[in-house]
Formats: structure tokens, sequence, C-alpha cells
């Protein structure tokens, strides 16, 4: 295991087991924990993505038949002012002519199939909100886009081994309490929260 | 699998595990179910000594060694007075000089060493409420007492086949939702009472 000082790692959570393909409920020492499973990836892949671009550790992935993205002007102007940036992310993409670009390589954690679909919301977001949308701000929609798009969904059986690897990535995250969204991760309920439940305890 | 048409019944609990060694996690077709196990096996109990009573079918053990219960003139006075009573729950009491009894056989369910302090707890309520005792008053005491005393306790690990057990029997329930004091023996969440609180639907 895994020395780490992180206040979550002293949660030492025994996984219990998989409900309804979504959650996943473990014990703590102190008590319950349910936990979202596609909530808990997305944050997982999220931290991943950022700090490979922030410690230039990016890893990319060739696509073996590159996939083109037909665009408009403005959208062309925008994307072609990334891809550097792009780049930094593990999305390696050239252009192809006027308006199209070729996708050439993916980041590694990223589905190929998964990676048009978070270009064209970025630039329709760019768009719309043009100087509002500011460097910081596109880089970090990437991010959750490609989180969001990336992670286990819910309604998906888990084994064991995959649960156990889920929590021990968790217990790494900077902020393991809420995915990229905001919305929360885990729902405790404390050992005497669940006697005050069952009326054992006032 | 049992045919029973109670409501109960249809819950079809998935048994998941157990934690702090106390309740048992089952999922049901809808969502969550924590399960307060002393509270779910007292009900079992509870029930089970009751239905026996009523249909005259108490199952007694003989106590290898007879237990003697010395007594005051007034428990004497009033043990005596419902030894008729307590056979019919599987207790065999009989006299045996002026203030002193002997057990000599207790409900199948109950281990012999709980039986001396229900008695004497009885006992003791008796002369404290007098008249206000009525006969279905310390019948369902003793009901009461007699599950307390004899139920699974917290704090005690289960094999999955006992939970399964314990689950199915707790179908059988006339009440399967609160134990003999009154205590919630379940506590639930629904698919959507889950998602409410991961903020997946509002």
């Amino acid at each position: 295991t895994i020395q780490n000082s992180r206040v979550t790692s002293r949660l030492k959570l025994t996984v219990i087991g998989q409900i309804m393909g979504t959650y996943i409920l473990a014990q703590s020492e102190d008590g319950l924990i349910l936990i979202d499973q596609h909530a808990a990836h997305e944050r997982i892949v999220y931290e991943n993505l950022k700090q490979r671009y922030h410690s230039l550790k990016v890893q990319s992935q060739s696509l073996a038949v590159p996939e083109t993205l037909e665009l408009n002007f403005k959208e062309a102007d925008f994307l072609g002012s990334i891809l550097d940036d792009l780049k930094m992310l593990g999305m390696v993409i050239e252009p192809f002519g006027e308006t199209t670009f070729v996708i050439k390589a993916v980041p590694a954690m990223i589905d190929e199939k998964e990676i048009k679909p978070i270009i064209l919301e970025i630039l329709e977001t760019a768009l719309v909100k043009k100087d509002r949308f500011s460097k910081e701000d596109w880089l970090e929609k990437c991010l959750v886009l490609m989180a969001c798009h990336s992670a286990i969904r819910a309604n998906l059986n888990l084994e064991h081994i995959e649960i156990e690897k889920l929590l021990a990535d968790l217990e790494q995250c900077e902020n393991p309490r809420h995915c990229p969204h905001g919305r929360p991760i885990a729902i405790t309920w404390s050992k005497n929260q669940i006697e005050k439940l069952f009326k054992r305890v006032l």
C-alpha cells in the first residue's frame, strides 16, 4: 500500500460491495460510505489529466485512423489558436487545409471516440462566450469534459479489484469529495448517525 | 424459495454485506436497506414465541440441571398464579417448598442462562404494578424480554448464510418494520433518494 499523509488515506476503507451497478459501499473506521463511481472516476481522471498538463508529462495515443474536423471560419480560427495548448493536454491536432483539421492523437486516458464531441463543445462555447472565455476557462472546460466523457459510467458492474483500484486512486486525489462539476462523490453516515436512525441512541 | 403473499416478501432483498458487525446491508429492487440485526432477530423470536403460544405449539427444552428460584412471599404468590400460562410459553416451573421454585424447562429458542433474569424481572414488575399488570401485560413483557435476551447481539459477525436466513425469517414476520420495543428494524433509501443525495437529480 502507498504511504500517503492526506486525511482521506486515513479513512481505511473496506469495500463492502456495489449497488445498482452505480454506487460503491464501503466501511470506514467511523461508519458507512456510499460512493458514486462515475463521480469518483471523473475526479480521478480530471486530476490526473490536470497534473500531467502542468507537469508536462502528458501521455498521448496516436489514432490508427486520424479523424478529420470540418469547421467554419470562426471555429477554425479559434481552434488554430489553441493547438499548442491542446498538445500539452495530449491532443495532437493539425491543420489540414483552410478550415479542416486532423486529430492525430488523444490523451491516453481518453477513448478516441470521445474526443471529437469534446472539441466541438469547446469550440461552440468559445464562439458563444467570445472574450469571456479565457485560456483558463477553456482549459478547465476541456479537462472537465474529458474527465466526464472518459469516466466509467453508472450502471456498470465493477469487479472487486476494480473497486479497490478506484478507491485507492480516489484517496490520492487532492479533492476526493467533489467531482469536477461540484457534485458530491461520497455520502457518509457516521456510526453515531446510524445509531440515531435506529433510535439506538438519542 | 418460500411463496409468500406479504408485501415485504416482494422486496427481493440481495445481501450486500454486514457493517460494524451490527448492521446488514441489502439491495432491494428500489434501493438500499440497512437492517439492525439484533432488532430484526428480536422481531423474529418475538413473533415465533407468540405464535407458538397462541397455537399451543410451544417447544421446550428440559434443563440438564434444573435451576432453583428463591423468592419472597409476594413473588412466590404471583409466580404460583401464572405457572400454567408460563408452561404455554414453554417455561416449565414447579413449586419446590413454600417460596422456592425449580425451572425444569425453557422455550427452545431461549438460552437457559437467560431465563432466570427474565422471570425475576417479570416478578419485579408485577409487584410494582400490582393490579395494573394484567395477564396480557406480563405475557407481552415476557415475550419481549425473551426475544431481547435470546436475539443475536450487535457486534457479532454473521456468515453470509446466517444473514440470508435472518432476512428470510424477517420477511415472514407480520410486522417486519419494528422490533418489539418499537424501534425501527430497517432504514431504507430509495434509488431516487440516493440520486438526490448525490445531486444526480433535483
